[in-house]
């Protein structure tokens, strides 16, 4: 097995605890599991077998194709599975991320927004590859609780999305995030890491801002999106 | 120059606007600027040579050094900086971290916690060093308007903070973060990525949490921060 390209129709799970989170979630997609000797026989390995025997999921010993496909020297079971695909749900609230570039920041927005209960995300092309394994493995598992739909332009995204109340994050926008009411489905809507929303998200929804100091120019993307979920979000969890 | 380690004297700001940053905020600890053949004359190459020349700060043209330094290509000016450290001030509320150990997180904490305008650190041992270019550069520069001071054990942290309210952020804990009610000067409290605070901090203060669904384990702590920075400091951001 070779490192994962974009082009694969499988994608894998770097760790033992996340191969086990994909097992639980989404055992119909898995393939089959590779595992290093010096994997310890602990109640997580005991677990990951159980499930691989009952559902006829091929185990490897591998050290080599654990070591060609890890750069890091502490992972010692990778499950592969087939990329699966679960349309977004219309009827629910969505995150959609316009133009997102960085892996890291995506497997976190993953994490927090399934973490709040928005497990509906959208992802407006050009975008990193979701089923790259350095998002999955900062998503630290959250995406095997995620449904996620690839739209061409954000034009095919609100076409297929009429009838609920959007919320571009821009720091060129006029409301402040405290102050908004929202009632009704919703989609929070964010730009690229580098560059933002472009102004003409302004004349989409309601234009929210996350007011903070000159002191620096933006906030971190996931941060951005981490309090946008709490705010949008704190009445589901008191 | 050799690669940065803990134990030197100096530190560098990877980058060209990092390293504008930088001079802007702490020329006094600017010790020399590197630049690479490659670097553009743009505005911000202009504004660094004024600053160096006016301040009479070295200027060295050595591709060799950026080489050695930096691990990306599209890096083409460094700035070496004295370290530089301004102890906390006690007098103003605190973002305290105990443990950490990841310096990309400790570096969007930063840029977060200036950015909601809490611009004083206190950092419990053991911990990732705040000096290190990678927590530089994750700051943005944020770092630049930071006071921060180290401590051994957070007994040594609380001895010197008496009458302010402590509030360490727990899963465990009882009160949400959407009914704290606060008052006064504050010090928010968070642990190490992997372990969170341990159970004895529950009797510091009141202890918080955020609460979030059961398909994830816990927030990334750089979200949980900023989500907190966010709360405890809307009413100033309106």
């Amino acid at each position: 097995m070779k490192k994962y390209k974009k082009s694969d129709l499988e994608t894998y799970t770097l760790g033992t605890t996340l191969t086990l989170e994909g097992l639980n979630k989404k055992v119909k997609y898995a393939k089959r599991v590779y595992i290093h000797s010096k994997q310890e026989k602990n109640e997580t390995y005991e677990k990951i077998i159980k499930i691989c025997n009952t559902n006829k999921i091929e185990i490897i010993f591998s050290d080599k194709t654990i070591n060609t496909l890890s750069d890091k020297e502490n992972c010692f079971i990778i499950g592969v599975f087939e990329k699966f695909n679960e349309e977004i749900d219309y009827s629910k609230n969505h995150v959609v991320l316009v133009n997102p570039s960085n892996m890291g920041n995506l497997g976190t927005i993953i994490r927090s927004s399934v973490g709040f209960g928005i497990c509906d995300l959208a992802i407006i092309k050009p975008a990193v590859d979701i089923f790259d394994p350095k998002v999955i493995r900062s998503s630290m598992g959250a995406i095997f609780n995620l449904r996620f739909t690839y739209f061409d332009s954000i034009e095919e995204y609100l076409e297929k999305t009429k009838g609920r109340s959007y919320y571009p994050f821009m720091l060129k926008a006029k409301t402040v995030l405290q102050d908004v009411k929202n009632e009704g489905i919703y989609s929070l809507i964010f730009g690229n890491e580098a560059t933002g929303l472009p102004d003409s998200y302004l004349n989409l929804g309601t234009s929210v801002i996350i007011k903070h100091t000159t002191n620096i120019d933006s906030l971190n993307l996931d941060n951005a999106v981490a309090i946008a979920l709490f705010e949008f979000t704190k009445n589901d969890f008191k």
